[in-house]
């Protein structure tokens, strides 16, 4: 009675871990948002989907655990690393009352190692990484941490910064963190990262505001005080002596 | 004229991608600190090697760039992802001079990543990496980014928490830590991840103080506010909402 819970990486599957293809071959039923599941499509053939749309997480990790109690080898797969934002947690949650279902966490490259290696090496330093949705997570909560985290001079990295209902997320954000931080701080962004289209855009703080370039499928990087832009790469010092 | 920065994961090559992998395969010469390098020996037959000891990081990006000066290609491989405090910052700092030399990286998993998957789903929420190595970072701007992450209820992962020489480092960091967590929080620590020896403790805040499991090679996760332990597992629910 087993369900991995699958991190496939940003989409290329030059990025998925041979763990993630054996948890994948080893099981009877994949499970998962239907977008990730076709993402896979070439090494599901002959095995049970069992997918579902978009926010329907918690019905999506009971489908799961139900093929699993039916004797099933189950695995979950979710984008980038299931343990960074992804379906892991609610998964240990719907669960908890079946204490004899294993459920094994299949780490992934998740979109702030896939997307700073676009940019260079903005995370070679310490770094937060904070989603900007505020669907399930109060936005004042969201505010303090970009406040504090820039306060502290993180190196930053938002997930969602952007969806079609929130357009004005960012631009808050960027005006937070500017209170600490100077607009000309390096920063970048990456779209669509491991999968067609993928474009990596280095800017300063500033352009990261009322830029319509980036959207949902965007990865946003803010540089602390001391990173720079060597031969057009966002990079990070590791510490605080010359090279 | 190409140089690859390859992040090899944790250690077992079932983490490494497979873009990893063809970065080593394709390059004449294999870079990297020796331990690392060592590492994959599998892959390196018939390939020069040029390794350095620990600590000599600028030294071994200019070997890198060397060889790649040379004409040959060169894959520096470096442990976990190559982006997170790797040397990638380092080789593209090395080679500023040399527009015209090809910086790839490659990312990998890095600890955060692998350790998280290992004591459950701590990273589902908004997360903080630090390390607590002062060798190239003053001690008070740790304690700054300790101190105010915790107040911005990050999860934290804290990379290098101890060393020969650094054994109070932790228990301070803790200390900072409790001042606006509770000392019950829910918290881990992995030892030995993705080699021989792995394992993963769940314990409290209060727990990893004094704590002489802890070394060198672990990685701590601090969970929020929010962090339980359901059926052994450490793990953060994504939002506030009930499952």
């Amino acid at each position: 009675m087993k369900i991995y819970v699958v991190g496939i990486g940003p989409g290329d599957s030059k990025f998925m871990t041979p763990a993630a293809k054996a948890a994948i071959e080893k099981s009877d039923v994949i499970a998962g948002y239907t977008l990730y599941v076709d993402l896979i499509k070439d090494m599901t053939c002959g095995k049970e989907i069992r997918a579902t749309s978009m926010k329907k997480e918690v019905e999506r990790c009971r489908m799961a655990l139900d093929a699993c109690l039916e004797g099933k080898t189950v695995a979950f797969v979710c984008s980038g690393d299931a343990g960074v934002y992804g379906m892991a947690g609610i998964m240990c949650q719907v669960a908890e009352e079946h204490p004899e279902v294993e459920i094994e966490v299949v780490p992934g490259i998740t979109a702030a190692c896939s997307g700073a290696a676009v940019l260079g090496a903005p995370l070679i330093h310490d770094f937060a990484v904070i989603s900007l949705s505020d669907l399930l997570t109060p936005w004042e909560k969201i505010e303090k941490r970009l406040k504090l985290a820039a306060e502290a001079d993180f190196v930053l990295v938002l997930y969602n910064p952007k969806s079609k209902k929130r357009v004005m997320h960012l631009d808050r954000a960027v005006e937070l963190v500017g209170m600490s931080r100077d607009m000309n701080t390096p920063c970048g962004y990456v779209k669509n990262i491991g999968r067609e289209g993928e474009r990596g855009t280095v800017c300063t703080l500033a352009e990261l505001s009322g830029n319509d370039d980036i959207d949902m499928f965007t990865t946003v990087f803010i540089g602390n005080s001391q990173t720079e832009v060597i031969n057009g790469r966002l990079v990070t010092p590791r510490g605080y002596r010359d090279v």
